[in-house]
């Protein structure tokens, strides 16, 4: 029999040190013959610029070197010899040591040459990434009778049924080992997996949170004890993923808290949940900044979100700002243009927010959302600004379903309906909405999901049944909308393409 | 005898349609046996998710198949079949079609697996990109007699030297094929060569412009009878890089002309001159915005530039706009720090850019240089505005370097000689100096070019010389700063290791 144990937990980003005492503890706090932990768990997730950095791999050297325990550990690291740098896992047992290097590797990492399968207690035991399953059937035919599969995919919407699926058609018992926690725009959703030959799941860590698995491997199969609840609604997986996004970019920064600038409107309702949610309401600072445009209503509901969920809240009006501005530019500005004036608005909130963040040492947050990050229906250095952009990645079709889902958790609902209900605007100018200028959201984001996150040409998302004057306008606001996207703010990924992995030039003049 | 026909242009990125006559005219107009245009010369130089949609192959497809002519033509493009996307070189002759694909191949293009000889009047040409120059033994151990060479690498200074040694090397006679023109941050800068067995020049294309080379190959050698000057100096270089990096960004935006704020500094100094010299002065619009520590030389100054270079000038002082937010804020700002003074005066002039910049339909040059940006002395949303960073990835002793050229090529120097030789200030306070909290610049850009451009560690920069607290509070400092540079404006690149491609985690936590 082996005992498995796969230690779902947060690692640090850069933080070796640290990493390995985690891995040390788990060992001598665990009775197992295997000790799994997640890809790249000596030093987290990293851009390629990190590791290639020598101190950092001497780092990583030596905290190997102090790892000893009775069973095998594994664990990912970057290795490199002379045949270059490997992304690995390392498979330390009683006085022996191997590795196995990802063959279906990535830059900076090159790809290693073999299949690897060690035997520990009369059992051969096979090892690969998440991104290389193809190689299952050539270590079933080489004899091995159980599968270690190493997650190195962030999460996006869903991502948890594709894996199962996937990890089910093996026909091998197999166990799945990730990571929980956020790197900047990477979010790793834990949802460890303990699968039998049969495909049917054994264990199942829950996801979004740390967690032990101990599994037990006899005679071929696992026993079955410990489920978590399948199937999370996509707004449940969202929610919980912006969550955990926002709470370990604020903890890796190690500020006192955030700010974030209310308007009455629905992504910056939202965006104050989540960082309710994420932070407690002691560590969440709002401003709400009218000006003549700003309604009633907004000023009221902006309160009233502030109020429900006990945050501190100021007003401070952008009117004196505004006015000093335009004095100064007046001799300058002739066709006082309306967006000239709107993005002054803008801005001069950007200001103000960013003002506060300097005086309490406190992060910005930004709450623009995908949709209008999408086709530029935002001002540079004005509601642009931030530090962390809580809804990059959510379509403001999603902030709708999450505003709704966040409503459902408490007995009483901590979004204003009206802010739900009523249709949404700027109020850069008065009786302005959103529908002024753009297709409704549906529609909007209809066809975004086919353009940006499926890559799809015109043609095909007219195909779908969109109207073609609607692609065309919307297709062209999107390849305008770079040079805007290019200076904004990092935020967690949701959607199969996020903008910060959708490099596209600046300036494009190609149109089909 | 072969007459080879180099076309050293600039291509659309992305306008394939462009590209495609551009291709065809050159043929047309030209008499030769082989016809050479540059790598991707058919779409550009392009990021990945452009050059995989799918439409895009599809107008690369349709334009390829109406090129004729009578000896060969040889262009870069994408081309993808069953066996993956390739970047690739057409072999189009009298009825033949060939191609050869890059071998060693970066995402998103797939390696090639094949070296390719096509045999024309006798003559045995081989092809390689410049990134695989360790094929051309094998090239010619399989009876290549001539090599073709298409430059994939974009210009760093002194790249020409690196690229001669390296071709005079391959003991074959070769032509070296570039592009001129540059896009979004990358720039082709010319100087196409064509080089003899011995490693002796025979024609080199000038640097920075188009350019057609016509070179007949004889009896296994080339004819001499053009050359460009060679070895520029750096200065040289870097200033037409930036000039024309700037130049083709205005133009492919199709934007009126620039914007440029003034401060009385040398860095805004030398880009109101990198302006006027890729745009002439009716394109560039300058504006000084004074405050109260603005000091009464940089006023002097800023106006005395803006007249030696003939541009529009503008005096718009920020005390009115300051006074509006402080009394907006005088009751949230207790501590009143310096921080939040002093960035808030380059936030309102950051505004008032924008809002020229909205008025006019012009661009926002930022004048931030790439020491300010490692360091983060700068500020995000104030100083650090702008659709295009010109000194982005110019360090401040070469911002230096640049001023003193630029003065040397006209009779009378167009920067007055005090906006070189003042000791640098941010005038955010009285008698401030950017020395007040750095090194000085040749201590800070000599560990700058350590730890960024070479990847150097601490200790290695430590035993160059540099005092080991001030290396160590440098490379926090440029640690610590990374989440403003991924606000940054794009600039083109200048040295090896531009921030673009320095990606690192916004939060880390490593420290040697």
């Amino acid at each position: 029999m082996l005992r498995i144990a796969i230690c779902q937990d947060s690692f640090s980003r850069t933080d070796v040190a640290y990493n390995a005492k985690k891995i040390k503890d788990f060992c001598a706090n665990t009775t197992a013959d295997l000790f799994l932990f997640p890809a790249l768990a000596m030093c987290g997730h990293l851009p390629s610029a990190v590791i290639t950095q020598g101190t950092f791999e001497a780092a990583v050297r030596t905290a190997i070197g102090e790892i000893k325990t009775d069973g095998v550990v594994l664990f990912g690291y970057p290795y490199r010899d002379y045949q270059g740098l490997f992304n690995s896992i390392s498979i330390i047992g009683n006085g022996a040591r191997g590795f196995y290097h990802q063959q279906n590797a990535q830059v900076p990492f090159t790809g290693g040459r073999n299949n690897v399968i060690f035997k520990y207690k009369d059992i051969n035991v096979g090892l690969l990434f998440d991104n290389e399953l193809d190689q299952a059937r050539a270590l079933k035919d080489s004899g091995a009778e159980l599968l270690l599969v190493f997650n190195t995919t962030p999460f996006c919407v869903d991502i948890q049924k594709t894996r199962q699926e996937a990890l089910s058609a093996l026909g091998l018992p197999c166990v799945f080992v990730n990571a929980v926690g956020a790197y900047d725009e990477y979010l790793f959703d834990g949802g460890s997996m303990v699968i039998n030959a049969d495909g049917q799941i054994a264990h199942e860590a829950p996801r979004f949170m740390k967690h032990t698995i101990i599994a037990n491997f006899d005679d071929g199969k696992f026993d079955e004890h410990e489920k978590a609840p399948l199937n999370l609604s996509p707004e449940s997986q969202m929610y919980q993923a912006l969550v955990v996004g926002l709470r370990d970019y604020v903890m890796r920064a190690r500020a006192g808290g955030v700010i974030v600038g209310l308007s009455g409107g629905i992504d910056s309702a939202l965006t104050l949940c989540i960082a309710v949610d994420a932070l407690g309401a002691d560590k969440v600072y709002a401003v709400m900044m009218p000006y003549i445009h700003t309604s009633q209503m907004s000023l009221e509901d902006a309160q009233a979100q502030a109020t429900r969920l006990g945050v501190s809240y100021t007003v401070c009006a952008i009117n004196e700002a505004m006015e000093g501005f335009k004095r100064a530019l007046d001799p300058m500005l002739e066709s006082a243009k309306s967006v000239v004036k709107e993005n002054l608005q803008a801005r001069c909130r950007g200001v103000i927010l960013m003002a506060l963040s300097n005086e309490f040492g406190y992060l910005v947050l930004n709450t623009g959302n995908k949709s209008e990050s999408a086709v530029g229906y935002c001002t540079l250095y004005g509601d642009m600004v931030g530090a962390f952009g809580v809804l990059q990645d959510v379509y403001k079709t999603d902030v709708y379903r999450l505003a709704d889902y966040r409503n459902r958790l408490a007995s009483e609902p901590v979004i204003p309906a009206r802010v739900i209900t009523r249709a949404p605007s700027a109020e850069l100018s008065d009786g302005q909405t959103d529908q002024d200028t753009l297709p409704d959201y549906d529609t909007l984001d209809g066809i975004l999901r086919l353009y940006v996150d499926k890559n799809m040409e015109k043609s095909a998302i007219i195909a779908k049944g969109f109207d073609e004057k609607t692609v065309e306008k919307v297709l062209d606001l999107v390849d305008k909308s770079e040079h805007k996207r290019r200076q904004a703010a990092v935020g967690v990924q949701i959607t199969p393409m996020p903008f910060f992995k959708r490099i596209m030039p600046i300036i494009n003049e190609f149109r089909e």
